[in-house]
């Protein structure tokens, strides 16, 4: 394996640069991916490995997880610890990393009477994380992504621990024009609004697929999105608590979805 | 109002070791708290406010959340902006900062019916908040709390928008103890284990208090707990997911508890 030293070595700084940028890996179509575990899932899932780093370290002590990188991934290098530290979000890295392309999937693949989150411009990366983890657990048939989010953000890979690279996931740039497009689906608009419907009330009068839009952690959805959707729903709230977080709300939602 | 611009001064030092320490408001019982909005929360909520201190522009800015928490605190201080980003979690503080009394539930204060989630170590200040904003909106009677939880961390306090000064709290040494003592109540231990019970199946069926376990992010329920329950649930789960982030599964179970 070719040994990469040099922290500014240029393949090094363009790992960094997909870790540190959105519009680099929206650009690239690439992302870079930490931890022996997710790397290797990443493999194991089919995601396309384009390059892939490992410290002496960790090619010892994950020995199983880096074989099933090398196994897909033809540009394979070693790295110095201190490289490591360059490339990784952590303070105390495992040691390997990898560099796959994003899978796309197109409208078409959506499944007709699947049931499907479409995310409006989520920001926190943890949240990002935990709605990937809970729509996969749950079973749902996918997520819908629009422009703002970004789950191929460090922290939302690993926050997802590894349901990102497995679960079908759709990029959308406008999600009030991919609504438009999927008037098949049983379009619903999670609002935090006592007038809506219960989400409880809602999906199980239909077997038509469903898709239910979840918005931003302060503003919502968006009106275009609200407007493009047959009908809000919600999760019917106490207290004075305004509103759930993102990520429980979608929990719950993704919960009801497949109930 | 007197006016501190020393970031030594003594009682900024005691407000930063509050923010700073778990130990140290377990042992004052104290907790320091930021922000307009969250210190007259809990000036509304009846919670004790010792101390507070406000910036000259947060004054003028926050006037009426800064009122509330003057009409209730009887030791105010005018503090430099230095003195406002040293006591300050954020990087963009509003200036608004109070040292409240946490507030003791004793174990007699459950309400018999009521329905309860009761969490063990939860680590994460981000999950521990957002289930404190899940447990009050979905209406549960409280939260009950062991040692490693720890609420009055800032970023817990932040994450929870409040609720965690409205609910009914209530802190245990040792949860299995308090779990022994809590006989009428069906004990549930939540684990990621698909031959527990559905968590659907069990709720529904007794009108008597639940009190339901949330164990730790990365290894769950201590098998201590785990025996002093009545009974194992589970939120069934697909794919190659092992389990839900914390604050989603306990936001689903919180859901299906008052369901």
């Amino acid at each position: 394996m070719e040994k990469i030293t040099a922290r500014n070595n240029d393949k090094i700084k363009y790992a960094c640069s997909l870790a540190a940028s959105a519009s680099k890996r929206r650009e690239s179509g690439e992302f870079l991916l930490e931890g022996a575990r997710l790397c290797a899932d990443a493999a194991l899932s089919g995601v396309e490995t384009v390059r892939a780093f490992f410290t002496a370290d960790a090619v010892a002590d994950y020995a199983e997880y880096v074989s099933a990188v090398e196994g897909v991934c033809g540009e394979c290098y070693e790295i110095s610890s201190e490289v490591a530290l360059k490339l990784s979000d952590t303070g105390t890295p495992q040691g390997v990393f990898c560099i796959c392309r994003m899978r796309e999937h197109p409208i078409e693949s959506l499944s007709a009477g699947g049931r499907y989150l479409a995310l409006e411009n989520i920001q926190d990366p943890s949240n990002m994380g935990a709605i990937c983890r809970s729509a996969e657990a749950l079973g749902l048939d996918g997520l819908i992504i629009s422009g703002g989010c970004d789950i191929y953000n460090p922290k939302a890979l690993r926050a997802a621990m590894g349901s990102s690279l497995r679960l079908n996931i759709l990029t959308c740039g406008s999600l009030a024009e991919f609504l438009n497009n999927a008037a098949g689906f049983l379009r619903l608009a999670s609002v935090p609004d006592s007038s809506a419907k219960d989400i409880r009330t809602v999906c199980g009068e239909t077997a038509r697929g469903i898709i239910c839009c979840v918005g931003n952690e302060g503003n919502g959805l968006s009106e275009e999105v609200i407007s493009a959707c047959d009908e809000k729903v919600t999760i019917p709230m106490q207290g004075r608590a305004e509103s759930l977080n993102a990520s429980a709300a979608a929990a719950i939602l993704a919960w009801e979805l497949k109930r």
